[in-house]
């Protein structure tokens, strides 16, 4: 039984990594700087680099290191070879490879936001189950789909890409995938600030989201103080997100569905706005189906990584 | 290495019964009947005798036979029980358990449309493929979800159950299941008639689909012979189908569809009308997912429970 592992998310800005026990305690956490010149060529080296230095730091056996789990803001193959990562400035990367052969530990890697499915598993707002569906609203809407512990991958790399479910027919504007209507589009930060300024824009009754640059935290927080616009964008805002995981729990159906991201700050009451649709729209046998905010904040990812590996 | 494996399929009037050698050659194919008095209770016993009459027919040994793998029309669980099954008139069955003791093989149960799917990805539609989702239009709307060659099942039971993703939300009608805007309720060979008959209530113009007792494959003629409003019909039916399809794939992103059931003997004129629309609402990186018809029609039961024990 191997006693470590470590755990690496690689941002655009900066490399996140965390020495874990096999346990999922944390023992240490840090980060580096993610050098994007030469093509983000020294991205693997530094990584390589940081692992090595707390093993002689902390004066760790490698043969009690598990390995190394890495997650990646782009696809990841079944090879473990990334087909290109444009935050990372990467053509194809041989990743477990390359980084294998620089560290001399076993390495996995897969998407970022697949990881940190994995992570909120573990040890955040899925801990205890065996099938979940992660979804993170932030800046963008992410996710991972979890079944029977493993990660859905997806034979092309996008296993879990949530954020583009098809939602709305009637949106004109051009999602950063290129299509139009996806849940991203009106469930992210930005997407439930697009919900708010059409609410606002149709009427003149007054709202407390009525200020200068409108974001989604002040909607939420106009919601819990009663604001009827708001509940208004809230409702709206659920009905895309519970009917969308509907759809998607319908087919997969996992025990539990954790919602993370900048968003879910909310809390509690922006769970209640998407129970309700989630329920009306989804197949009987799946109503029950429990969910939970996410609890490791932006920890998730090194949290999943190092479960890789373990 | 063991060399045959029985596969078996229960219906709710016939058990269809398979013989397989390891590679998936069906050796010998039969049915019995499905004996639903006493609440079922004979099922079973029924299905030991004849895996055993047909051991001591064919001179097998029972160390070269690797099971018996039986799919069951209704929820299978983890533990290989069955918390009901309507169409059997059973209650709550140990099923695995109780066929093996009548068998001294291996058992291993799952959903029959599950276990379909599983037909179809070794043997059928989806051969040399490992992630695969599975629709059947037929009288309803079924399904499977294959991922790395292993079955979805879900935490309820519920897993691929396709036919019940939420697509409308103008159908005032109540589908099977309960709820209103099923995927079933448009897309099944029912659903494609009604499709059919609010198209030709809405206008007056001749259509070769106004005959009495239309069915499903009534429209898909006609739309081969060129019939305007039957090709407007196949055109929502695949707008419907096409866009489900774009959802759950975006999520847990196969290699293949396969579209099996009663219906998809309409042809390759059927996927040409589910592509189009798939490839318009899908995540750019699974535009290119493949498509294909299932090939083991009512076989596909046999085959992929016979796989679930090799």
């Amino acid at each position: 039984m191997k006693k470590y592992s470590f755990g690496i998310d690689v941002g655009g800005t900066t490399v996140k990594c965390g020495l874990f026990t096999a346990e999922g305690e944390l023992l240490e956490k840090w980060e580096i700087k993610t050098r994007l010149e030469d093509n983000g060529g020294n991205i693997l080296s530094d990584i390589a680099a940081a692992i090595n230095q707390k093993i002689l730091e902390k004066q760790l056996d490698k043969d009690d290191v598990a390995g190394v789990g890495i997650g990646i803001p782009g696809p990841v193959d079944e090879n473990g070879e990334v087909p290109f990562a444009v935050n990372l400035h990467w053509g194809h990367v041989y990743i477990e490879k390359d980084l294998s052969a620089l560290t001399g530990l076993p390495v996995k890697a897969a998407n970022d936001a697949n990881v940190a499915a994995l992570g909120e598993l573990w040890k955040g707002g899925g801990s205890g189950y065996h099938s979940m569906i992660l979804v993170t609203l932030g800046t963008g809407v992410g996710g991972g789909v979890i079944i029977n512990d493993r990660i859905v991958a997806g034979s092309h790399g996008a296993g879990g890409e949530i954020g583009h479910a098809h939602v709305d027919d009637s949106i004109e504007e051009t999602c950063n995938c290129g299509n139009r209507g996806c849940l991203e589009q009106v469930a992210s930060a930005t997407g439930i600030v697009r919900l708010a300024r059409e609410a606002l824009a149709g009427t003149d009754a007054p709202s407390k989201m009525r200020v200068d640059d409108l974001t989604a935290k002040d909607v939420w927080d106009a919601v819990k103080e009663d604001d009827a616009l708001a509940i208004q964008v809230a409702e709206r805002f659920g009905t895309y997100l519970g009917k969308a995981l509907a759809t998607l729990a319908t087919v997969t159906d996992p025990q539990i569905i954790v919602i993370g991201g900048g968003v879910s700050k909310a809390g509690q009451v922006l769970l209640d706005y998407v129970t309700e649709p989630f329920q009306k729209y989804a197949f009987p046998a799946i109503k029950g189906t429990e969910f939970s905010l996410a609890t490791l904040g932006n920890d998730a990812g090194i949290y999943g990584a190092a479960k890789m590996v373990l």
